[in-house]
């Protein structure tokens, strides 16, 4: 794991040991949202609603974790006074968190239509490749954030911003297939791909923005044509 | 209007100044919101692209002014360090900034799609009546959230949560509608339909969030139930 004591140089402050801190529950969050993510999809491609509910049920300690980080961000920037950059960095880790918090509740978004119908399966076979390759693409962004929390690898962070555009391009397939003469199922799963689309869009747009906060932090910079 | 420095008991700190004015400016931004929402729901209604296309382009100052207030925002924490609670402060108006940006981004979303449709009109006509309402709900809300910005009135802050409830019985009547046997209108209008409505409950949800945040930053704490 790459720290901000080693940043900083060696010199072990309390300020760095607090941000690894930070950072270290960020990165464990992260994980909470992927293994969130993975059952999310499999509840919804197998009609499970064993594990849509435990999503569901499981969503709680992300929104408790994520409490507990607010805290020390807080603490830290009432006891420790940072300025400039150091400020930044605790900030964008505030955004970081809200941010992944938000990514569970999309998966519990995923994972409300996926109980609804059951013991149908939501999604109709001929569309499941594409909501199933959504998933894994989610799965996948969402796991290499979290390494890039532990890693602060800056080129790995930048990696996930391009691989959003397979992300694009499988909702256009997907409305190109609801939309078109082809479409036996009507409206209602229709509807159901429509809004998983957009849920599993939105996963992928934070992760993006939560490893562009991290390209932030350590270098200073945000990657071009992004938005802190 | 009421200020911080108000309630500084006539103490006119500079920190309190800046408040007043990262507050003023929060209040500007939510009126350019307000007219974003207007906008694109009659875009969408009248199948107008020139409307439709200047939501898209305006979304851009609200983008500008986003940044002038993390400035300010910025500036306010690196300068005058404040702690507790001044510090929570500071921090929900940028938490605020964000989620009135956001807000912006899906009046966006919703112009998006009836520029989509143009020369035709997305909604079908018998779905017409619950999508105005849901946009004239989510209109209203944002408009009462820029007073509530402005006045820091509580009471007023509580009661848009609760409107909140009529957004989520028009998303359940609108879902009846499209799923229902008598949807004469197909898929196409059913997702953009589902979407529209995904849309205005998020700017609702966001406008909820926004005023239980200005009750945090006059009370200390937040309405029951609410998370920061």
């Amino acid at each position: 794991m790459v720290t901000f004591a080693t940043y900083a140089g060696g010199m072990r402050e309390a300020f760095h040991e607090q941000l690894d801190s930070i950072f270290s529950d960020l990165a464990e969050i992260c994980q909470e949202v992927e293994t969130s993510v993975r059952h999310a999809t499999q509840a919804l491609l197998a009609g499970d609603s064993q594990v849509a509910e435990q999503v569901i049920a499981d969503d709680d300690k992300i929104d408790k974790a994520r409490e507990r980080v607010e805290d020390t961000a807080f603490s830290l920037l009432s006891l420790q006074q940072p300025v400039a950059g150091d400020l930044r960095v605790v900030v964008s880790a505030l955004r970081m968190v809200s941010e992944l918090e938000r990514m569970g509740d999309l998966s519990v978004h995923v994972a409300k239509i996926a109980r609804l119908r059951v013991p149908d399966i939501a999604v109709p076979e001929d569309a499941r490749p594409t909501i199933a390759r959504m998933g894994e693409v989610a799965e996948d962004m969402v796991r290499r954030v979290a390494a890039v929390l532990t890693d602060k690898d800056v080129e790995a962070a930048i990696e996930i911003g391009r691989d959003d555009e397979e992300m694009d391009q499988l909702r256009r397939t997907s409305f190109a297939q609801l939309l078109g003469d082809g479409w036996q199922h009507g409206v209602e799963a229709a509807v159901d791909i429509a809004l998983l689309g957009r849920y599993y869009e939105r996963i992928a747009d934070h992760a993006v923005s939560v490893a562009n906060r991290v390209v932030f932090v350590v270098t200073g910079q945000l990657p071009v044509t992004s938005e802190l």
